[in-house]
C-alpha cells in the first residue's frame, strides 16, 4: 500500500540518524543546555543575519502553538486566527485550556489578511473591557490548506500589526515547504516580520522537534520558565538540538522541502489533468482533491490517505508528500488515478 | 434625558428595598446557608414542582455562566454557543479563562437549533480527541436579540441532547420577559428540559443576583465547591435570598417581566408604523431599530440608549425597557422617534 | 443566643441603607461607570494624598484576592503568603484556579517578615526555571489571627520587594481594624508602600464590597479586562460606590472598626483575667480562646460562634466583634465566661 | 571529568538504538497508533497480568505528571504530596498552572504515610467546600531522595486511599530502581495498589518516554483527549513506543534498574566507610553525600555533579549513576573521594 497518508510517517533523514548514533555515549548537560543546542541555534540564527533570535527547542507542535500563546498572552488578551488555523481546530482546545480565546476569521485559502486583521481588531475595541483584548495574530506559513503567504501579504501584515500593536506568529511547521515554493523571501525577512515563530522538523525530516526563535526582543525574557511549567523542556535536550543540526548543517532542511513541493506539485498537476477537480490549488506538499464515492473505494484499497472533508456527495481526499516520498511512489499513485477515473460511469 | 439604555440601570423594586430594611438587623449564617436563602430556595422550587432542583444564588451573570460551565465540564470539554450569545461574545473570554472552548455556530435569530447543535457535534466526533468534546449546549432564553424560544424548539433541543448525552444549559438572565411574552410554557418546563439553568434578578428588578437551578442530579453534588472557587459566594449571602424573596413572594418576577414587554412591544410597533426597520423582531423588553445618522444624532440628544451594530451607513440602536420604565416615557419615546423621522430630508 | 460568630453576620450601617434607598430610583451607568462610584473613588483618593491610586470596587474578598493575583502575575510567576493567609487556606484553591502557584511560608503570628521572603526568594533562584518565578508577596492586615504589622515590619518588607522587585499586595479585609489598633501610619502610608491593595468593606460595616486600590502605575492599565473575565464587574456596579460613599463620608469606616477593636480587646482582657489562655494576642476584632471540652459545651449552647482548631483535648474558639455589637452582649459574653470557668472541675 | 551529574545524561542503551535504525523507513500511523506502541503496551500489560490496565506514552516527566492530574480532578480537587514531591518543587508549577493545588505535607525521608493522608484529609473536611477537596495523592517511587516504599508502607497508603475515596498515583520516573532495591513486590502489585502510574524511560536507559500506566476502569475513558490538548501527544509516537519495546523486551529494563543501583550502593558504602555523613541513606541510584567546603572544591575540579542544598557551612551533594556509568567511574570517584578527605584541614 502506497503512503500518502501524511509528512508524519516515517522517522528521520540518515543525516540525523548518523548524529543520533555518534552523541549516544557523549554526557551532556539536561534541558537543552548543552553544546548542541547551541551549535543548532547558531545554525538558525544564521540564516537570519539581520535579526537577533532567541531559539528554543520543543518536542510538538501542539506544545510549541501552546507554549507560545501562553508565554505570549497575558490573562484578558486572545489571539486572532483563520477558522481552519491548527490552533483553531485540531489542538482539542489546547489555547483555550492555557485560559485564551481563539478569535476565529473565516479564512482565505487558509490565509487572513490585513484588512480582516483590522476589522476584527476594531470590533472588539467597540466592546472593549467587555470583550477580550486581541493582542496576537496567528498566521501558518505554509497553511493547513498547503498554501503559502505572499511578500506583500506578509508584509501587510507586518504593517497592521505594527499600527495596532499586535504579535505577529507564525507556524512554521511546514515553513520548509513554504519556503521552497517559489516565494520571494527567506527566513531572514521573516525573522523581521514575525515577533515569534517556530520552525518545523517534524514534518520536515525530523524524528521530531520544533525551533522557537523570538525576535521581538520583549518576548525573549522568561521563556524557559514557560517551557517547563507546559512540559516542553525535554531532559535530554540535545536530542532536539541534534535534529536541527542535521537539518541546517549542509541545509538538508531546503532540499527536504523542495523534494516533498515537487513530488506534490507533480502529483498535483497529474491529477488535474485527469480531470479531478481540485479543493484547493496547493503550492506545497499537500494535494487536496475532490473524489466520487467510486473513486474514494478504488484508491482507498491502494492507498494509505486521509479523507478531509465531505462535499455532499463527493469526498475531498488529501495527499502528503514527506522526505521519503519517491518519484516511484508518485507515479504509481498517478497510475491509480487514471485507472480510478477511467472505471468511473460517464 | 430618557433612560432606555438596559434593564439594569436602577436599583430594585420597591418590596426588595423593604426585605433589606427589615432584614438589616438579623444576625445570620454566612454563605448562603440561612433562613432566607432557604425561603428563597422554596419559593423557587414551588414554581417547578415535578423536579427536585438545587437552587443556587450568585452575584452576577458572568459569574453565574463561568461557574455553571466550570462545575459541568471536564477540561477537554467544550460548549456549543450561538455566535450571539453571552459567552461567547461578552464576557471577556470568561469561559476560556477556565479553560474550555466555546464553539460557536451561526445563530438564528438570536438561538440554536437541534440540527445546528448535531451538525456540530458530529463534525467533532470525526476527528475526535484532535478536537474539543462538544458537552454541553448553552442558550439564552430570551435572548440577547430579544426572541424567545418555542416549546417547539425546546422540546427538539432536549431530544438531541438525550441522543447525544449533552448537557442543556439555559441562561436566564432575562427568562421572565421570555416566560411573560406568551409562551405555552412555564419554569416548570425549563426545569424538566434543562440540566442546569439561571433565574435572572438583575434584569428584572432585583439589585443583582442570578439563582442557579440545577435539575439534573449528576450534576448537583460539589457545586459549592465551585462557587466558592470562582469567588461566586458572598459572604452575606442572604441578601441574594432577599432578592428572590422579594421576587418571587407575591410574582413580582413576573409582574416586572409584564410590565417590561408591554411597553417595549408598545415601543416597537410604535417604530414600525413610523417606518423604522427592525434589525430583529423582538418578543421582549428589548427593541432594535435601524437609524440613519441623522435620525441617530437627533435621538442621541433626548435619550440614553446603547448603538449596538453599524450597517453600512446605519446604525442599529436598541431600547431597553425595566421595571421602572413608564408609560409616559414611552410615549415620550414615540415623540421623539416621530420628530426624528420627520426631520429627514426626503 | 449572643452572635460573635464573624463581622459579616448582619446588614450594613444605618448611613449604607440611607443611601441605597435614597438611590435607588436614580438612573445610573453599568458597571461601575457611574456618578457614585467616582464619589466614592475621590473620597478613598483623598485619604492618601501622596499617591495617586486608581480604585475599583468587587463584590467579595475571595474574587478581590482571585482578580489581584490574576491581574498581576504572568503565567510562572508565583505569590509567597503566609501559611495563615486566607489565599493559603480558606479559598478553594482560588489562586491556583487562575494557574498560579501560592508559595506558603510558615507564619510568625499570623505574618511575614522581610527575612522569609528574601530567604524564600533565593530558594527558588538556585533552581531558576524549574520552579516558579516567586514575584509578589501577599499579606493580609489585619491578619488572619487577628495580628497587626508595624510600620518598621511594613517598612522593612517594602525594602526587600524594592531590593528583589516583587510586587507588595495587601489584603485589606480587616484594614479598618488594623489602622485603629494604635499603630502609628494611616492609608497615605500603605498606599506608599504596597503596590496593589484592598480596602474592606464586608467585614468593616458595608453590605459588600472591597476596594481595589493601585498604587503601581504600572499595574494601573486594564485592570477592568480581568475584572470582566473574572466575573467580578458588577452590572449595577453603583451599589458598591455607595457603600464606600457611606463608610468614607463621615468616617464611618474609621468608627466602626474602633468601635469592633475596643469591645474585642475589652472582651481579650477579660478573659485572660480569668485564666483562659490566648491562642493568639490579637490587637484587633478577633478574639482566639482556649476552651475545655466542657467550657465549650457551656458556651456554645449560649453563644453563636466559630471553633477554629484542636488543641490535643483543648478547643480553639473564635470571637468577632463588628459594627453591631453592643456593649452589652460583650458583658454577656463575659458573664457566661465566668459562669464556663466557675463550672470547671478542679 | 567524571560525570555523575544525573540519569538522564546520554543517549540510550543499545537495544533502542537499533530499533530506531531497524524502524526508521517504516510508515506509520500517527500519535501513538501504531504497531510498535502496541507491542510496546502489550510487553508492558504483560508484567502485570492481575490487572488490566490502559497503556499510554508521553514524553517527558513534568508532561505525564501534569496530564494525569489534569485528567483525573476536578476543577475544585486537589492532590496531596510530601513537600520534597516533583510536582510540589521542580516543575514550575505545572500542576497549579493547570488550575489545581498542590497540597504539601512534610516528608518522612522523601515518603508519605497513611496517618498524614488522613490527618490532611480531615483538616480539609473541616472547612469543606472554602478548601480545595483533597482528592488525589501523590507519590514518587523510588522518591525525589533515592527511599524506596516498602510493601507495608504501600498497603498502608492503598487502604487509607480505599477509606476515603482517593485517587493513588504513583510518580514511576525511577520506579525501575525502586523494583531493583530489593523490595518483595513487583509493577503487578503496583498496577493492584495505585489507581494510575507511570514507569520512567528518560531515567532507566532510553532517550525519553514515559509510560502511563491506567488501572482504574473510571479513569480509562477519554485520557487521549487531556493528552492532546496537553500537548503531550508526539505525532511520531511510534519512536515512543521502540523506546519501551527495547526496555522490555529483554527486560533491560531491570538490568538497566540493577547496574545503577549496584553501582550507587558501592559509592554509598565506599563514601560511609571515608567518614562522609549521608544526608539521606540511599537505596537507589542517588547518593547524597554532605562534605565541607574544601572537599566541594577539589571535587568538583574533577567531577561533574549537582549540589543539592547547603547546610550551614556545609553542603549537601547528588551523585546519580546511569546505564552508562562504569565500575571504573565508580572506583575513580572513590578515589576522589578519598584524596578529598585526606586534604582536609585536622
Amino acid at each position: 500500500m502506497l503512503f500518502f497518508r501524511n509528512d508524519y510517517g516515517q522517522g528521520c533523514i540518515p543525516e540525523i540518524l548518523a548524529l543520533l548514533e555518534q552523541a549516544n555515549q557523549v554526557s551532556c548537560n539536561g534541558y537543552g543546555q548543552d553544546d548542541y543546542c547551541e551549535q543548532a541555534s547558531a545554525l538558525i540564527q544564521s540564516k537570519m543575519p539581520d535579526t537577533e533570535v532567541d531559539v528554543h527547542f520543543v518536542m510538538s507542535g501542539t506544545l510549541t502553538n501552546q507554549t507560545i500563546l501562553k508565554h505570549i498572552l497575558r490573562s484578558f488578551e486572545a489571539v486572532i486566527s483563520p477558522d481552519t488555523g491548527h490552533i483553531a481546530t485540531h489542538e482539542t482546545g489546547a489555547i483555550e485550556a492555557t485560559g485564551h480565546k481563539v478569535v476565529i476569521v473565516p479564512n482565505s485559502a487558509g490565509k487572513l489578511n490585513a484588512a480582516m486583521i483590522r476589522k476584527t481588531y476594531n470590533g472588539h475595541m467597540l466592546q472593549y473591557e467587555h470583550m477580550v483584548y486581541p493582542k496576537a495574530v496567528y498566521i501558518s506559513n505554509a497553511t493547513e490548506l498547503g498554501t503559502v503567504y505572499t511578500r506583500k501579504e506578509l508584509e501587510e501584515i507586518r504593517a497592521v500589526c505594527d499600527e495596532l500593536d499586535l504579535y505577529l506568529m507564525m507556524d512554521g511547521a511546514r515553513i520548509g515547504s513554504a519556503l521552497m515554493s517559489g516565494v520571494d523571501y527567506t527566513l531572514n525577512d521573516i525573522a523581521k516580520w514575525c515577533d515569534i515563530f517556530s520552525i518545523g522538523g517534524t514534518k520536515n525530516g525530523a524524528l521530531f522537534g520544533e525551533a522557537v526563535c523570538i525576535s521581538n526582543p520583549l518576548l525573549k525574557p522568561y521563556f524557559r520558565f514557560v517551557m517547563k511549567q507546559n512540559g516542553a523542556m525535554l531532559a535530554k535536550g540535545w536530542l532536539l538540538g541534534l535534529q536541527f543540526i542535521g537539518l541546517f548543517q549542509k541545509d538538508a532542511f531546503y532540499k527536504v522541502a523542495a523534494h516533498e513541493n515537487k513530488l506534490a506539485q507533480q502529483l498535483q498537476s497529474h491529477a488535474m489533468e485527469l480531470g479531478y477537480p481540485l479543493f484547493m490549488k496547493s503550492d506545497t506538499n499537500l494535494v487536496f482533491l475532490v473524489v466520487t464515492p467510486a473513486e474514494l473505494e478504488y484508491l482507498r484499497a491502494r492507498v494509505d490517505f486521509e479523507i478531509w472533508d465531505y462535499w455532499n456527495d463527493d469526498i475531498v481526499i488529501r495527499f502528503v508528500t514527506s522526505f521519503h516520498t519517491t518519484p516511484e511512489e508518485v507515479e504509481y499513485l498517478g497510475v491509480y488515478l487514471e485507472e480510478a477515473k477511467e472505471k468511473e460511469p460517464d
